[in-house]
């Protein structure tokens, strides 16, 4: 069976292991893995018992720690297959296969939202989601970090800071990479230079962090006047603007360098570009249902840019890891049991965390159903 | 009389003439001029006999021998003030005040659209446009090109290359400008890269001009299949796509390394974002009276970017004079007398020209109606 065609997009450099054949590891048999899954659109969560892959060589099998939950979850147990558990694991490497030089039992390690690609990485067509996914390999459903046992390929797995709490870095892989790979990358991390951060959730209070580790004014945008307290004394922004109140609007006109919108909800765009500075850039991490809506000339008058991002590749996950440890920066999480994740589900949908819902794998026991 | 407040945001760098009085010079006798100019909203251009400001210090006279004309002036005689008259002048040198040290009597030298400003230049809000705008020190209105003489200091004066005709060369300071200073600062400049042109006019003929000579793989996007020919043989573009083609436009997916988006007519843009590489980067340039709708995921799902852009400043329009120099770039005129403005005008808003008209202003009888 050769690789499908739409996998091989021409600016997606294919490497070698691309070549090896996918049926040879079908159905081979692989390690025994205890977890919890949805299993239909309910997304309701139980025990799970199922394989993991063969380790090949290269692979790094781990025993899973922590597991984060994110809005992307919601998504895709409500609407997608049935099988779906959790991506963005924390834990402990306990075997690795031979190839592998960069990791050794006993390391803490991180798996994100993909763990296989090319070129690209994140924004390859051909990317492997860590659940969902269908393994390059041997054709196989990836089956994300909601159970003990995980094995990935060396290449996408990310060494954690011994100074940080596995918990706490969980979020970073997904939330933390998801604002701090546009912020480098677009130039939204120098010192002195103002960034305004566009919604107050898991991703906006990671932007905060960032900003103010990066030496940057941090002014938080959001809806909710009430959020100005925790913005402030708990995150440490400089300000905080209420976006619905024209007169703070109008006068925080032309001050940014950057912004960071987080927000998925709809909103109107206008006004944020307003905030910028002339050539200031504006980055777009939420996904909002329906289009934005641009006027060219808020972006011709100024020269400046409305932007894209999602994800980030595996080395920005570990400069990230690396500029988190050294700046003692996590999440901030609400660990739970895995017996409260269906729970902590309900509570996702509306918002009610601060900021993000990490499960206790390593914690939990596996087998026993809510 | 202080400067208003409103013109000094702190992010415009005050500069020492900044400080001048303004008063001093309001209702000094100046140079007498003659010209063309639209009285009301009609939009027709007639004789006009006015006076230039006093020849101050830095300052350059110069005699008019082309003056450009685009769809902004289309605007500016319609709906504002009843005096326009058009910028993007060429002409030579005929004296020059104490303080002029780049320039000497006999150069070709070229006006853009502006001819003050501070700090960022075409971004400022204090911007001092040809026409329409007023003089920062006297309070007066600048009168734009359609004139004999024109009076400008030495700073936002640019010099003509001898290799280029000085007809060809006036719309470089407009449509030029406007398209070379995104390519160049976006870096959709890189030779081997692929550069979509979107919108065959006068800014999109620029455009590919300016990538054919950075060493780019051209291909226009136009709405109309009668332009092939003209893109390919005549403009030397690479290929040619009909973006109301579904077929064509997807076949051409993720092709592009950057587009540049000239129409200013209402138009989507998620199918021109779909051309473009992951990472890419799509500049408007255009100004279509409803906002851009931009579904966030064209962005986020490729890192992409929209922005905007609008002239240049008077480096980079230098710069780019110095580029068309070295490449004998010049823009396609249709050169008419100032007798036939008028018609140019109405052939304009029918877009019947290729590419741009441009007034022989020294060749023409001032004071004859038409």
């Amino acid at each position: 069976m050769s690789v499908p065609k739409a996998y091989q997009p021409d600016y997606c450099n294919p490497i070698e292991k691309q070549q090896i054949k996918i049926k040879e590891f079908l159905m081979a048999g692989g390690k025994e893995a205890h977890g919890w899954a949805a299993r239909d659109a309910s997304g309701h969560l139980s025990p799970f018992n199922f394989s993991r892959r063969v380790q090949r060589d290269g692979d790094v099998t781990i025993k899973v720690l922590f597991c984060g939950l994110c809005h992307t979850d919601l998504h895709v147990i409500k609407n997608e297959w049935g099988n779906a558990m959790y991506p963005l694991v924390v834990g402990v490497v306990t075997d690795v296969a031979p190839g592998v030089t960069k990791f050794k039992a006993g390391d803490t390690v991180g798996v994100g939202y993909f763990v296989d690609s090319k070129g690209f990485e994140s924004y390859c067509p051909q990317l492997v989601q860590t659940s969902n996914g269908v393994d390059l390999f041997d054709g196989s459903t990836t089956q994300g970090g909601f159970s003990d046992v995980l094995i990935v390929s060396q290449d996408y797995l990310v060494r954690v800071p011994e100074s940080l709490s596995p918990e706490g870095t969980a979020p970073l892989l997904c939330a933390g990479i998801t604002v701090f790979s546009p912020m480098v990358r677009f130039g939204l991390n120098v010192p002195g230079k103002h960034l305004g951060v566009v919604g107050l959730g898991g991703l906006g209070h990671m932007a905060v962090k960032f900003g103010k580790a990066f030496g940057m004014k941090v002014t938080v945008v959001s809806t909710s006047p009430g959020k100005r307290e925790e913005a402030l004394d708990r995150l440490g922004a400089d300000a905080f603007l209420v976006s619905r109140d024209p007169e703070q609007m109008k006068a925080a006109a032309s001050t940014m360098d950057g912004i960071i919108d987080t927000v998925s909800a709809e909103h109107t765009v206008t006004e944020l570009l307003e905030l910028l500075k002339p050539m200031g850039q504006m980055v777009v991490v939420g996904l909002p249902a329906k289009p934005l809506e641009v006027p060219a000339i808020s972006l011709v008058a100024g020269g400046k840019r409305v932007a894209g991002s999602g994800g980030g590749g595996i080395g920005e996950c570990q400069a990230m890891l690396d500029f988190a440890g050294e700046h003692g920066i996590t999440a901030d999480v609400e660990v739970v049991g895995m017996d409260y994740v269906n729970t902590a589900i309900q509570r996702l949908e509306r918002n009610d965390v601060r900021y993000r819902f990490v499960v206790d794998v390593a914690g939990s026991n596996l087998s026993a159903a809510a």
